[in-house]
């Protein structure tokens, strides 16, 4: 019985700034950098969602691409496409909205949507040269 | 005496909606879509720059692709980059921004600030699915 | 007034096969090679549409990108994807289904669709290293 | 002494449909929607292939990639390019040709003819949105 | 009678160095700088090449893809890959090896060669941030 | 107390040939081919640097994009960029120019250079269709 990983490639576009209220303007300028542009700026964010499990006899399916993808746009890609990170998210709230944080963010709101199916790993990209990994640990 | 093209490719991070104010909110919603969600979201642009002369005897350049590079992040790109184009922009106020005016603004920033060089197009991606083309015609 | 093109890029999966019934089999063979394989092969096509005008005083949009993806999927790639070029496509029956001949076929479903926007230009990726190009001439 | 990997991406392209027989049309069409039409579609896959192991002392290499090339492509590649996998394949013969089930089959095929190179993981897109990965449990 | 164009991309692998012998080592560091480093350095190059003409009735090519790509191999692309720009052609002998010199070289060995078809259009990427074009004018 | 990877992806350009000065000029060119060239060839190189911790409760960073950038530049980058890495780098001395052998040896520039941070994986493209990685073990 193999176990075979799926992962569905979602893309949204958000605005945010990083900004922790519990240091002065100047201590935020200097660990954020232009990051913390009050504005806010935006990235068109990629997340890579990937379930693993045995292919279905019946379908040669882990889990339905089509289904895989409507879970990852309700429970995640449509709260957070052509919205403010920071202002517009309940589950974002009181959080920096740094990639590593929203991975960790997205993983909560996915893993439990997902079930049966078992979530093995996030892969978020920020830019076309940065990104990161969860995998639930 | 052969005329080549040269293109520098670069990238910026800004958030930005689509809101104009001479229309009822209503109206905004209706043509703007969810680019008129209100705390703004935002974008990895990616811009290339195409500049066309004949290449030098000495160096065979058209252009020093380390001083376009230059150019386009003086006049244009750091200009933008981790910015708000509805509120930080000066070159950009009082217009919608589109990546149709956009790409129209960064040619008005771009061919005056490369004279002698000529440039001849510009090409802006808002997403991967999206870009947006203008010859100064 | 300035006039700027914009351009969506739409994708479509398909099957096809380079066969000539007023040719021999061994003919055919040898014209078309392994795009002979008589069970069919298929692509994911990647298809750019670029649409030009002068962007509206009101919206700054040439033409709203989700009116274009509309029309896009409407008029030609929802007909497409997922099928079969040589079997399923009346706008393509008796025609050989080369790039070459899809681009034209989907010009003639793209221009009248999208009037009294002007198409200017279609790109078709075959593969991530074949592409053809058609501006209506 | 490092253990290093290896990954070669090779890339073919093929029709297939998803149909089991054992269903009624009428399920068939149910679980895999436009999957399931009738005269097939197509993809161009991409197949990336992971072999590890510690780099050889004289030359420095885990595997040739020019070797690993060849192989992949005479125990693979060259025999799913331009075919239509649900009827050309041998290997593939009363399998449904989902991802999941197709990456394992190629994992049947190339660790095999690796050895003694130690196969470690398959990851194949079957579009730029969607890969399945196997590592051989 | 549409006229199409049609584009291999083409990728090779070379070394080169930018160094004028006319001028002094330090004018040669001052308007090169690190593309003046003296052992070389590299880059894999992708060549976009661009022909136009009128599907053929029978056919409906333009131009045979496997034609196209074998002419570009044999007249241009395998003699510049894996050997270095500046030592080993003699086709860019006594010649700045900057990507516009090379793209009309490029030109002159192609043009000919491709006859009775009309090369139109050549694009040369030398990083993924930089293309140069050129159309024999 | 999750635990993220976080990823940079820096590019260098470099020359380099393959040959074993311990074999004769027959057995290199027969083991390395193409690659023996003797006047070197060269590549556009990607690596991605990937570290792994616990985001800070103050930044929201497992380490500031930033800063990784700069110390992969310090440390490696920008000793291999625009370089000839079989003549130029003193840290590659006596080593074959491999992909396996690089990114090895970039674990060894990498890792004390990133401490306190933890570096878990290296992986090196050589060219599009190539790649390599390295996880310390």
């Amino acid at each position: 019985m193999a176990i075979v990983s799926i992962t569905r490639v979602a893309r949204f576009s958000a605005a945010h700034r990083l900004h922790n209220p519990a240091l002065s303007d100047d201590e935020n300028r200097r660990r954020f950098g232009k990051c913390n542009s009050p504005n806010y700026h935006g990235h068109n964010y990629t997340l890579e969602v990937t379930v693993a499990g045995t292919p279905d006899a019946i379908t040669g399916y882990v889990l339905d691409f089509g289904d895989l993808d409507r879970i990852v746009d309700q429970a995640c890609v449509d709260l957070l496409d052509h919205k403010n990170l920071d202002l517009d998210i309940p589950f974002l709230h009181g959080m920096l909205s740094t990639a590593e944080n929203l991975v960790v963010a997205c993983w909560k709101q996915l893993e439990p949507a997902l079930r049966p199916s078992t979530l093995v790993r996030l892969r978020l990209w920020e830019t076309e040269n940065n990104y990161v990994e969860y995998d639930g640990n």
